[in-house]
Formats: C-alpha cells, sequence, structure tokens
C-alpha cells in the first residue's frame, strides 16, 4: 500500500541545493537575494479543460511548470523556487514516475528547486507556484506601455491553437508543420532568458496565455492605451504563412491561447537591440504593432482596415 | 457570461497594502523583510476527500487559507502573503462569494495579503499557497527534538475526528460538545500566534494534521529520537474526558487527524515559560509526553503498559 508520504519520497524529494529546508517539513526555507523582490505567480492545469485527459504524463510534468516559468518570464524574472500541488486519481507509478521526469526536465533546465508541495487525491488536477526574484523596482508589467511605443513579440503564435484544431479535425496539418504545432501544445517553452534580457528594454510585457488579441488588451486595460497590430506581421511557423488569409487560421493566429510567447511594447528606436537580443538568444522577435491613443486593441489588414477578431481566447466559464 | 477575469476581479482582488504589486498582473511582486528567510508552504483540499461535497464555502474558505497558516505556525513564521487556486465547477455567484468572506475574514485576522493565484473550472478543489517569514536561523523545524526534552501540545486533540465520526454517526455528540467538534472541522484556528512564541524555546514543531501519533512519528523521523506519550495527559474536549478509556475515543484522540495543533518538544524545566505563554495566549498548553532514544512514538496507560494504536491518521491513497 503506497502511502502519500512514499509518493512525496519517491517522486518529489530531489535533493535541492537551494533551499535552507526542502521537502518534509511543515514548509520550506529559502533565503532571497536582498535588494531583490519576490516575483511569485500560482497556475492550476485541470483535465480536460487545460489539458486533454490522455495527455503524456512527462508532457504534464513539463507544462504543469512552464506555465508558471511563463508567468515569472513576463515579469523578467530569474526563477529559483516552485512547489507542486498534484491531485491525482490513483496512486499509479509509471504515471507519477513520468510526470516528475516532465517537471524535473524543465525545472533542472532553468535552475528551478522544488521545494515543497502537496500530494493529494482526487480528480487530475495541478497547480504549480513559482518563485522568482528581480532587482527591485525593476520588473516588467502590464502597465508600462506608452503612445508611441513598439509591440513586439518572440517566436510564432497560434501553433498550439492549430495543433488543438488538427487533434478535433478541424484542420489538418502535416510533415513538420503539425510537429511543430504538437510540440509547442504538449510541451511549450517559457521564454525566461527572454524576459530577463527586456527587464532593461521593455516598457511592459505579458505572456501570451490567452490568445494575441487578449493579450495585448490586458496590456491596453493595465496601460491605458489602444494597441494596433498589423496582421501582415504576425509570425505563424512558415507552413501556414501562405493560409493567413484563412478564416480558421486567422482565428488561431489571433485569438488561440497556449503559447506562451511573450508580447512586449519597446519604445521606439530599439530595433538594433531587439536584433541583438534575437541572435544571442536564437529566437524570432517580431515587431508586430504599435502602441496608440485610446483603449483598445485593432488588427489591421495590409491596406489598413479593421480585421474583426472573435476575441473569446481561452475564458474559463465562457 | 461571467469571465474568469470578472471573477478574479470580483472576488478576489481586494487591494493590498503589503505587495508592491498584488492581483492582476502576470504574477505578483512582494519585497521579503532583510534578514529573513522566507516559509513557503502550499496545501490542496479536494472535495469528498478534504471535506465533505456539502460543506459550506464559506467555512471552505477559512479551511484552504487555515490549513497552509497552520503549517506557517509550526514553523515559528509571520504569515505575510498568500495565493489561491480555486478550481469550481461553475461560477456560482453566492459560493464564491461566501467562499471570499470566509478566506478574507481569516486573512485578515493574521494580516495575510492576497497577492495572486487562478480561478479554474473542473472538480471543486482549493489550493492556498501561503508564504511568511521568521528572522533566518530561528525557524522551528521537525528535526530538533534530543533526548530528553519534554514534548508539549496546544489546545485539544480528536475533536475534529469525533465531528466527522458524529456525521457518519459512529458516535453520537450532544450539546457544547457537539458545537465544540463540529467548529474544529469546519474552522480550524492556526496557532499563528504560538509558533511565533515558541521561536526561541521549542526545540522541534509540527502541526497535528495527519493524527497526534503520526505527527509525533514524524518529528521521530527527522530528529532520530523515540517519543513516550503518555495517554493520561492528552487533552481532550472536557465533554468527553470520562470517556476516554473508550475504544473509540481513543483512536479519535491518538490517530485522528485534521485538529491543527500544534505538538512541540522544549528542553526540560520551562514549564513556568509555557505557562506564562499560555496565560498571554489564551491558550491551553499541555505536557503529554517526553523525548527518549529510540526511533518510535509510543503511548503509554497510567500502569506504563504500552497502548497499542492504529497510527493510520489521515493517509491518502492508503
Amino acid at each position: 500500500m503506497t502511502t502519500e508520504f512514499e509518493l512525496i519520497d519517491r517522486y518529489f524529494s530531489r535533493p535541492t541545493s537551494d533551499a535552507t529546508l526542502g521537502v518534509g517539513d511543515d514548509a520550506a526555507l529559502v533565503e532571497p537575494s536582498p535588494g531583490h523582490e519576490l516575483v511569485v505567480t500560482a497556475d492550476t492545469i485541470v483535465s480536460g479543460v487545460h489539458f486533454l485527459p490522455d495527455t503524456e504524463p512527462r508532457s504534464l510534468g513539463n507544462k504543469a511548470l512552464a506555465v508558471n516559468l511563463s508567468d515569472l518570464a513576463a515579469m523578467g524574472a530569474r526563477p529559483r523556487w516552485a512547489l507542486l500541488a498534484v491531485t491525482v486519481p490513483k496512486a499509479d507509478d509509471a504515471w507519477l514516475s513520468a510526470f516528475a521526469e516532465g517537471f524535473y526536465d524543465l525545472a533542472r533546465r532553468h535552475n528551478v528547486a522544488l521545494i515543497g508541495g502537496d500530494t493529494t487525491r482526487g480528480p487530475l488536477a495541478i497547480t504549480v507556484t513559482a518563485l522568482g526574484e528581480v532587482a527591485s523596482g525593476t520588473a516588467l508589467r502590464r502597465d508600462g506601455a506608452r503612445v508611441g511605443d513598439e509591440l513586439w513579440i518572440s517566436g510564432q503564435v497560434g501553433s498550439a491553437a492549430l495543433a488543438l484544431r488538427h487533434i478535433r479535425g478541424e484542420v489538418r496539418l502535416k510533415g513538420k508543420g503539425l510537429e511543430a504545432c504538437m510540440a509547442r501544445l504538449e510541451r511549450p517553452i517559457p521564454r525566461v532568458e527572454l524576459g530577463q534580457a527586456l527587464v532593461d528594454v521593455a516598457s511592459s510585457a505579458i505572456d501570451v496565455s490567452d490568445g494575441l488579441v487578449a493579450d495585448a488588451g490586458h496590456i491596453c486595460t493595465c496601460s491605458g492605451v489602444g494597441i494596433e497590430i498589423s496582421y501582415a506581421d504576425v509570425p505563424s511557423i512558415s507552413e501556414v504563412t501562405h493560409l493567413k488569409g484563412d478564416q480558421v487560421i486567422r482565428e488561431a493566429l489571433l485569438a488561440g491561447g497556449d503559447d506562451y510567447e511573450l508580447l512586449f511594447t519597446v519604445p521606439a528606436g530599439e530595433s538594433l537591440q531587439m536584433d541583438s537580443i534575437s541572435a544571442r538568444l536564437g529566437l524570432a522577435l517580431t515587431r508586430v504593432g504599435r502602441v496608440v491613443a485610446g483603449k483598445e486593441v485593432h488588427v489591421l489588414d495590409e491596406s489598413g482596415e479593421v480585421i474583426a477578431v472573435d476575441i473569446g481566447g481561452y475564458e474559463h466559464f465562457a
């Protein structure tokens, strides 16, 4: 009979060098760096809502941490610690072992120490709390965008949404395009290094989890500005570039969530700086629009006409 | 149609004075106190596993935070911040409003600022992450108990377990006894002030969530000691004191979880100090045993004979 304590011991108690006291006491003890603010976030993913019930446990371990590291990235923070609260229907050794592998793989890559959490029985859901640090006063926020700033985005958008539509049979991807989209859905890459590189450059930032237009809208609301996005400039994987006029593709690019790219604003005239960061990180950075007076996001086509977008994005309860 | 963002805004975005940036950005920003360690814990409670599905939402809001503040208390920490990840089957205004009331009531009492979290749709479960602080090097841990120390406990144990047995029809409580037990099950009181008062006195501490004997066992394992508990000294509510010989009552006192009292060890000869803390906090503190050489917990009756205990306590998956 496997008890909760044995499960925690077996899968989630790897030694950490970055905590005074890790898993195994009532709480963990860590020492924040002097002169830094602590950046804290917690996100839950629920089976059937945020991931398909038959998702590989290894992907899930990766994703549960990735979505939280993405939030830290959007603040410009250096990730340091995480807590993992995993609720599973039963104590399945193979499942937990693969899940832990996926979690630790990503944690190791970003020097994140797993310092605590909880293992409970119930319908499959995972909540991760991630803690990071930024030098005091330097965090990237959603409220710093100013009229005249440029809007930039990392990587490509729409890929996770296209993968989901492929699984549902609504679009048909193949070859490298299919691979790229599935990888994005199953193993999103938090843009941790980019976030830290943007601390001294960007005026605001957010990660694209709800969809490009919806997340640009959050910057508008928090900063009290409007945003114009040039649809022709919105970066997609090359396999669908020639299909950008298609309605389904357009929706995926503009309203599809779960890409976990960083969307950020920078003062005009920083293109060289952007090129240099892009080259250093090996990550595409694309200017997709600009900050204007107003309150809303408008997406414009090549002739400057407004494209209507169903801003749905990912809405629980909606 | 209520969206996730509206829910968060409506119920979980009260202004905080204790964060640089609270709910509403990608992550929260807080400033830890210099010279302190950060104490972090995360606990999940799942419907049907940790609470009865028809539990009042107000009680639940209280309990979700209480079990986490209890972990901070067991470390001697001062609670400061919390993140709330709540998964609910549907956006029910009355339910969420009452839940938020229960949560904020307890948060206010301990100056805890709700700085972030997540609202998701799914089977009812709540994960709270609580963050607190202790002066560096002073945290109460499970591994400091030494042979010769005395074992003490706050309040009374067994009450939550008795309430559960009453609900199941296994025992029959009434009047004030029933009230006291139900209150303990539904609105546990984290011993936050006690934890902080013990920082300079106790050699180890744990909160009683798994049951008196099981939690004493965790101190044994972490400290490399044995513990003898004198059953006659184990404090119960007065209504059942005369029934301590009964098997069901004994099991509730020794193996019942969810009381959230503090169990701690202190060097011998600190009784006056304990009396003074007890008087100041208006909270009973009782010496229930002692730390001995060995590895295990033994419960002794008045003639010094070992009482066999089914150490079950609260075991997920078991």
